[in-house]
Parts: structure tokens; sequence; C-alpha cells
């Protein structure tokens, strides 16, 4: 016989459903909730909906938004000739993170992948051509993960853009700032000999 | 210039508050939310408040409960005479997933700890002391966990009940099962020749 409450069955069952949640951290994530303030779960519960309610994708870019288009996208301090294209919002925000870049986003919202049936028709391209066609866009910096999906999805736009004149780049692949060689794979070291620059 | 939305912030914030989770775990769980359907989200939110609202502490035995006593203190075919004696729920239900126990529970609802101020009228040992003098209870086990505190929690319940009849043991400590004795750290393989046992 199972002693478990339903309730903290179905509580487990929605924590389980976030990205890389198993059993057991879905089990302390549901127990640590009947340890918190009442109050506390409310204002959690008053969030979630309000964040799932309030926040949008911006219609130019794709970022994210409260209003009809994103605070990128509204700052006229930022250079439009630069766009960078990326996976998911979480990889916009750590670029910003770095201050380095001033120029645009796009979010594509997903990676070609075609054994999870994901195809260029489900990826936010169409905007990326209206914006190529109209914004003045001189360079598009594809900023996909180093995997075979991103890597793929880059070669699909740089495929997409080749007759036009915007210029298409990727951010260097290489040793990563402070780690040590003898931990670094093989392909990623490869790669950095391959395109070793001079001093 | 921080582009963050605060309502994202406030969620990340929530999540932060969450054994376990830091900055980056918290930030993806947040995006996770903004992904999710809008029935999913709501599901969750109510979820959240139903548990919040329904599960409270058995008064018996401070496991987690629907009504007044919990289901394990309800059930007449559990052993009456052994009770082990735990921290939190979590470990409770760890005990009864084995299904080799058929006595009954206490939930401390913590550990002495006096860097962070709990002290022994902080933890469910009041109920304890009920329970020994009125249920007829021949055995305590007491399944703290193997760290300062629980040691020093079973040693404190011991003192306790040192001029009562009840008898108090406590689960056997030495090499977990599967384990290679190359990764087993020293205190843990003393504690195991020390408490050797004939084949």
């Amino acid at each position: 016989m199972s002693y478990e409450l339903q309730i903290l069955r179905a509580l487990i069952d929605h924590f389980r459903k976030m990205p890389g949640i198993g059993e057991k951290t879905a089990r302390r994530l549901a127990f640590s909730i009947l340890y918190m303030g009442t109050e506390e779960v409310k204002s959690f519960a008053k969030v979630l909906l309000r964040a799932k309610e309030k926040v949008r994708f911006c219609k130019i870019c794709g970022n994210l938004a409260e209003s009809e288009t994103c605070q990128i996208c509204e700052d006229s301090s930022r250079d439009g000739s630069v766009v960078c294209v990326v996976e998911r919002p979480a990889d916009l925000y750590v670029l910003e993170k770095t201050g380095r870049f001033r120029g645009r986003y796009h979010v594509l919202h997903g990676v070609l992948s075609p054994l999870d049936g994901v195809g260029p028709e489900d990826l936010n391209l169409k905007g990326l051509q209206k914006r190529v066609e109209r914004e003045g866009i001189k360079e598009l910096i594809i900023a996909t993960n180093p995997s075979v999906e991103g890597d793929t999805t880059a070669l699909y736009i740089n495929e997409l853009f080749k007759d036009s004149d915007v210029k298409i780049t990727r951010p260097a692949r290489g040793i990563p700032l402070g780690s040590t060689l003898e931990f670094i794979d093989g392909s990623t070291l490869s790669k950095a000999i391959e395109s070793r620059e001079p001093i």
C-alpha cells in the first residue's frame, strides 16, 4: 500500500515536467512547498500565473516582452546593422550579460531537429527573412549552440541568405578561457588548432 | 542597462527560494514556465495552492496528512510497538519505499542545530514523549541522518528516554550495498570494520 497523498503526487508531477527535474528533485521541491509560509506559496502561484499571462514574444525579434516589442528592439542606441541569432531567450540573456554586444537579436525559439519533428517552418525564420529584407541588416551572427542541431540550423540559415548581401558569421570555436588543455575534448582541441590565431 | 522583465525576475526569485536551486537553475525553470501551455501553468498554480492548503501534519506522528491523522497512524495493520523516528516526511517516504518496515513513525520536523538556533523545543519531541508514555512503544529506531546534527539528535533522544523501558536503536552504519571499497570515505570504512558481522 502506498501512503502517498494524491495532492502531493500531483505537485511532484508538475515539478517533474520542468527541464532537468527528475523524481527525486521534484519530490524535494514539492516537500519544500509544504514547509513554506502560506503567503509565500500564494505569492508564488500568483507570480506563476502573471508571468505566463503577461510575458509574450516580441513581434520583431521573438525575445521576451511585456508589450508588443521588447526592450532591446525599442532601444534606439542599439546597432541595427548587426543581428545575433539565438535559439532561446535564455541564450540572449547570457550574451547580454557579457555587455560586449551592442547590436540586436533574433530568437528562433528552437533548432532544426528532424528527429523531434522540428522543421524550418517551426522556427522564427520568416521573421528573420523579413528583417533582412527591410532593416538594412549587414551581418547575422548565428549563435546557435555548438550541437549537431545548432550547427545544422546555422548552415541552413547560411544557405537561406546566400544570395543576399548579408554577411553570415558564427562565434569563434576553441578553447574556453580558464580551462586546462588536459580536460578539453578532442574535437574542441582539433578545432582550436585548426583555427589558430597569431599572437 | 538590464533588460530583464520584472515579472520574470520575480519568478526566478521564487524558484531560488527552493532547496538546491541556484540562479542558473531558477532561470531555466522560470523560462520553462513561459514555454508551457496556459492551462498547464494554471493547473500548476492551483495544485501549489491546494497542496499548501490541504496538507497538514498528523497530530499523532507529524507525518503529512490530509485529515487530522495520517494514513499510517490510521492503518491498524501496522505494528505500534516499534516507532521509527525521522527528521522529515521525506525520510519516512524513502523508508516506506523499502517495504521492510511495518511499524509506525514519528517525524521530528528538524534536527538539533544550535548554530541555526534549533533547540529541543523546536522539534516534535513532546509528542514523542507522550506517545512513549501512552502507546506501549517497545522500541524507538532513531533514523536521523548520519550527520553531526543527526547524531546529536539521536544521542539527545537516547538521553531523554534513558529512565524508561523503551529500547533505543539506530539503523546500522557501514558500507552501502553496490559501492566499491576504493571510493568509500575513511570514517564509514572504520565504522564498518569496527561493527563487523559474522558471515
